[in-house]
C-alpha cells in the first residue's frame, strides 16, 4: 500500500511558512502532521486563514512539531533557531533560513551578527538550487531569495566573466523582510517608496560568493509591492556564448526560463508561481553583460525551491506540489 | 520700476510641462504671458487642472507660444519637436527635451532614433548641472533625470575611481515615462511590478558618459510609483577621500545634500521638492565605493532644475521658485 | 472515445480574454481551436505571452474565431461590437460584455450610450449567476464585476431588506477598465491615488436593479491596485435572519463562502482566484446592515464565472478549469 | 517688539506630530520651544529626520513638553494619555486624539475602549472645525481626519436631507493609522489590497452624529497608498438646492473648494496640502444625493486643521503655516 510522506512545518506561521505549507496541502505525496509555531500554538489551523479547515492539526510549538516524527521538515524559523536545529534521524530536513547556508563558520559572525553555535554541523548540510547542484542528502540549506536569483543568472558564465566585475543589484517586495512588524516594513515607509538597504553588508553576499566562487558586490533594494524579485547583474564577458551557456543550463528545466533576445523579465510573470525567469543582454556603451533574473521571493525563492530540494531528497519527482501548471497568471 | 520677467511654457499640458508651471507660478519674479500646448490649444487653463483659475492667459499652439515675445520660455516637448526650435533672440530658452544634450549629433540616430535636424547648432546650448557646470548662455540643454542623478553621484569622483569599474543602475516612478498612453505606462502593467526596460540602449547612457568623460554601463527599471528616481552607482575607487569630494562638491548648495555616513537616500525625503540626496558606502565584500542619488525626477530631475538653469541664464537668485522651503515632508 | 469540447475566444488580447485562455489551457474538457483578435491576428500565440508555446493555433481576427465551428464560444468584445454577435447554432457562447445583460433594450441608450441594434434577441440570453441564477440556454450573458459583487451580497436578502435604504459602494483594482490604454488608467493617474468615477451613472446599476428587483445606488471607485474587487452594501434590513439567509444560499458552494462573524473580507485573498467572500456586519450607531463582497475583477467577475456559465451550459462539472485549488494565497 | 508664539508638540514622532512641526517651522510667528516625545526623549531633532538641523532644541518628554511654558501646545498623543492631559493656564493647547472629541462621556466605553478619566472637563473643550464651527477658547479638540471628511460633506446640508438615510462609506491611506507597528500596517498586508475594518463599530461616528445631530452609518476602509482620505456620502435630499448650500458655506475660504459640477475629486490633488475638495453628483437610478469629500488625512485631516484651529485661538490670520500656497501639486 502506498504511503504519503509525513510532513512537519516549523514556523508554520510566517509567510515561508504559510506558502510552505500552502505548497505541501496540493502535494500529492505528502500530508501534514505537525504545524509548528511558537506564537500560535494551540489554536487551530483557521488561525493563520480563514480558508483552512479542521482536517488540518492544531499548531503546536515548535519543539513539539521538530519531535513529531515526521519523515520530513520544513524549518521557517529564523536564523538564531534555526542554527541549534538538532535534526532527528532519518529525517529529510530542509531549513529556509540562513543559518546552514555558509560553510565557513567564521563569517557568521560579520555577515549575520552572531556566533554559529554548531560550527562542526555545518559540513552535514548541503546547499542546493535543484537545476545547478542538488541536494547530496537529507539536511537541505534552502539559499537565500536574492542568492538563489543571482546565482541562476551567474553560476553557468562563472568561467565566462572576469569576476572582478561583478556587480548585483537586487529589488524585493516586502515580503522578502518576512512578517515581523519593524518600521521598514510599515506600510507608511514602504508604499511610493525605495530604499536600499545594508547597502554593502547584506548576509546574502557571502552566499552567493561562496556557490560563484569569487566575492560580489551586492546591494539589495526594497520595493513598494508584495511580492516578487528582480536581480540586475553585470559582468565584463571573456566569451562569446554566454546566451547558450544559460540556454544549456535551463535546458531540462520546468522551473527556470532562458527569455529569448529582447524579452524582459517580469515581475508579473513569476508572482505566485515557483518559477523563474533569466534574460541576457550586451550594454552597448561598455559592452558588459546584463543578466537579469526574475523570481517570486516567497516561491522559487523560498517555499517552491523548499519543495523541490525535498521532494529530491525524498526520490520524488522533483516539481511535484509546485505552482507551474498555470501557462498564464 | 521693477519688472518680472515674462515667461512661456511650450508643452505646459504634459508632466514636466505643468511641473514647470507650478514653479513659475510660485516665483517672485516670473510672469505667465503664454502657456503652448498643440492638444490644449484654445482651451482655458483650467482644461489642465481644476485649481488654475482666469487670471492665465488660455492655451495657444506651441508656435505661437514660442513666438509670444517672452523673456525667457520653458520648452517642454517631445525630442523630434525640440530639435527644430529656432530659439527667438535674446531670450532665454530651457529645453527640458535631450534635443540638444548631445554635443555629438552622429550619436543622435542611434541613441535617440533620428537624425539631428541642426547639428551645427548643438554648439550654441549649455549642457547644465548648476552645482557642478552652470549655463554659459540664454540657450540650455536641461540634463535628464536619471543623468541629473548619476552626474551628481560620480561627478566629483571622476578622478577618484576607475572609469572601466562604472556600472549605473537605475530606477524609476512612472511619471518619468511621461503622460503620453502607451502600454507600458498603463497602470495594469506597472502596478505591483518592476521591469528594466532598454537595457543597455536607453538614450541617458551618452549623456552621462559626455557628462563625466567616460562611457558607462546605464540600466533603467521603472517602479511602481507615481515619482522619485534612485540611482545606485558602482566603482572601484582609486582613492580613499570620495565623501570629502562629495562633500566639498555640495558643500554651499541649498539643493544637493550628502547625508551623513550610514545614513540611506529615501525617495520619500525628495519627492514633490527640487532637492536631492547623496550617499557614499563601501562594499565589504569587495572594496568598491557604492553611491547612492535619490531625486524627484519631476523636481531636480526636470522642472525644478529647468528653474535653476533659467535662474541663473537670467542673473536672478539660483533657487528662486524651487520647492526648498518645507523642512519635513 | 471522450471528445473535448473545441473552443474560441473572441477577444482573447485583454485581460478577460486572456484570463479566459488561462483557465481553458488549464481545463480538461475543453481544447483550443481558435484565437481571436483583430489586433494581433496573423501573429502567434506568443505575441500575446512569452510563456504561450506553439501548440496554440495562431491569432485569427474574431470573424474568423466566430466561425470556426467551435462548441464553445467566450466573446471578450467591447459592448458595441459583442452586441451585433450572431451566434452560430448549436454553440454555447457566454459573452463577457454587457451586451446582453439588460433584458429591457430602452435602457441602453443612457447607460450603455447606443441604441441596441438588435433588441428583439436580448430574450434570448440568460444572465447567469451560477449559484442563484444558472444559465438556461446556450446563451449566456455573463455578469458584470461588479453587479456580480453585489449581487451575491444583496439577492440572498433582497425580501429582507428595505429596497429603498439599498446604496452599493464599490471599488475596483485598475484591471476591471481594461487593457485599453486611457488617461484614467495612466500609472500616473491611478497610483498613490483613488478616484470615484461615472458617480451615479456607471451601467452596472440597472444590472444589479434587474437582478434585485428595484433600482439601486451604485457608485464604484478605481483604486491603485491590480486587480480584485470590494463592494460594502448598506441596507436597513426587515428580518432579523440576514446571516442565516447568506449561508443557506451558498451553503453547497465551492466558489463563493460566507465569512464567520467577525472576520472581514480581503481582497488578498481572492486575488488570482474565481472564489468570492461574503461577510455581513451590522452597524453599531443605525442597525443597519452592512454586506460586503470581495472578488477578483477578473476571476469571479469575469472569467471564472465565464467558465463556471459555459461549463453549466456544456453539462460539465461547474467548476471545471476554475482556480479554486489552492487552499492559501 | 514683536514676540513669537513659543509652541510645545507632544508627540512630535509620531505621524501627525511631525507633521505639526512641519508647519510650525514654516510658520512665520510660532516658534519651536519643546519637542516632546516619550520614545526619543535626549535625543535630537535630527534622530526623528535627517533634515532637521541644530536649531532646533532636543527632544524632551512629554510631561516636560506640556510644562515648558509655551504659549500654544499640538498634543499628538493616544487618546488614553490625551484624556489625562492637565492643560497648563493660559495656553492654547489644540489636541489632536480622540480624547476630548465627544462632549458625552457616557460614549468612551463603547466607542473607545475606556472610561473617561475626566468627564467633567470634556464641556471645557470645543470641538472646532474652522469652516463651520471656530473655536471657542484656548482648549481645541481637533476633529478626526474621517470626521472632518464627512462634516464638510454634510453639515451644510444637514436641513436638507433625511437624517436616516445618510450613509457615510471612508477610504484612507495608511498613514491614518499611525507610525505603531501593527499587523495591519504592515506593507505586505496593506500592498495590493484593500481591507474595510473596524465595520459599523468606528470611533469617528459618534463624532460625526455628534456634529450633524444624528447618527450616521459609517465604515472606512484603509487603501494602498500612504496619505489621503476620500469619503463618499449617500443621502435622500429633501431640497433641490444641495450644491448652492455647499457652496454658501465654503465661499470665503482658501481652504475647502466646491468643485464645478461633473468634476470628480482626487486624493492626488489634495495630498500633501492641507486643502480639501467637495463634490456633490445625483443618483440617476434613485435620486440620492452623493456628495464626495477628499482631503489629506495628515493635512486638514490633522495637522493642518490643528494650525487652523491654533491661529484661530491665538488671534493670528487662519491659514498662516498652512500649506496652501502651491496651485498646482
Amino acid at each position: 500500500m502506498h504511503e504519503m510522506a509525513t510532513t512537519a512545518i516549523l514556523g508554520a506561521s510566517g509567510y515561508s511558512g504559510q506558502e510552505t505549507l500552502d505548497r505541501v496541502l496540493r502535494h500529492p505525496e505528502l500530508d501534514v502532521v505537525a504545524l509548528g509555531s511558537d506564537s500560535l500554538q494551540g489554536e487551530s489551523a483557521s488561525a493563520l486563514d480563514v480558508r483552512l479547515n479542521g482536517s488540518l492539526p492544531a499548531f503546536v510549538s515548535n519543539d513539539e512539531a521538530l519531535a513529531a516524527g515526521a519523515d520530513v521538515i520544513f524549518a521557517c524559523l529564523d536564523n538564531n533557531r534555526a542554527a541549534l536545529l538538532e535534526p532527528p534521524a532519518d529525517t529529510v530536513l530542509v531549513d529556509l533560513s540562513g543559518a546552514h547556508r555558509l560553510q565557513d563558520a567564521t563569517l557568521y559572525p560579520s555577515w549575520y551578527g552572531f556566533e554559529h553555535p554548531k560550527p562542526g554541523a555545518l559540513g552535514d548540510w548541503s546547499y542546493a538550487v535543484p537545476e545547478l547542484f542538488p541536494p547530496t542528502g537529507p539536511l537541505v540549506a534552502n539559499p537565500g531569495c536574492y542568492a538563489t536569483a543571482a546565482i541562476l543568472a551567474l553560476a553557468p558564465l562563472c568561467s565566462a566573466i572576469d569576476p572582478g566585475s561583478v556587480v548585483i543589484d537586487a529589488k524585493s517586495g516586502v515580503s522578502g523582510a518576512g512578517r515581523e512588524l519593524k518600521p521598514s516594513s510599515h506600510a507608511g515607509f514602504v508604499l511610493e517608496n525605495l530604499s536600499p538597504y545594508r547597502v554593502g553588508t547584506h548576509q546574502h553576499a557571502p552566499e552567493i560568493g561562496q556557490a560563484l566562487g569569487f566575492p560580489v558586490c551586492f546591494v539589495p533594494h526594497l520595493l513598494p509591492i508584495r511580492r516578487g524579485l528582480l536581480v540586475t547583474c553585470y559582468a565584463v564577458a571573456r566569451a562569446n556564448d554566454l546566451r547558450t551557456r544559460l540556454e544549456e543550463a535551463y535546458a531540462g528545466s520546468d522551473v527556470v526560463r532562458v527569455l529569448p533576445e529582447g524579452v524582459v523579465p517580469e515581475l508579473a510573470r513569476v508572482q505566485h508561481t515557483d518559477g523563474a525567469e533569466v534574460a541576457l543582454f550586451e550594454d552597448r556603451a561598455t559592452g558588459r553583460a546584463v543578466v537579469v533574473c526574475a523570481l517570486d521571493n516567497l516561491g522559487k525563492g523560498a517555499a517552491g525551491q523548499a519543495l523541490q530540494n525535498a521532494n529530491i531528497a525524498l526520490g520524488l519527482e522533483e516539481t511535484l506540489g509546485l505552482r507551474l501548471a498555470g501557462v498564464l497568471v
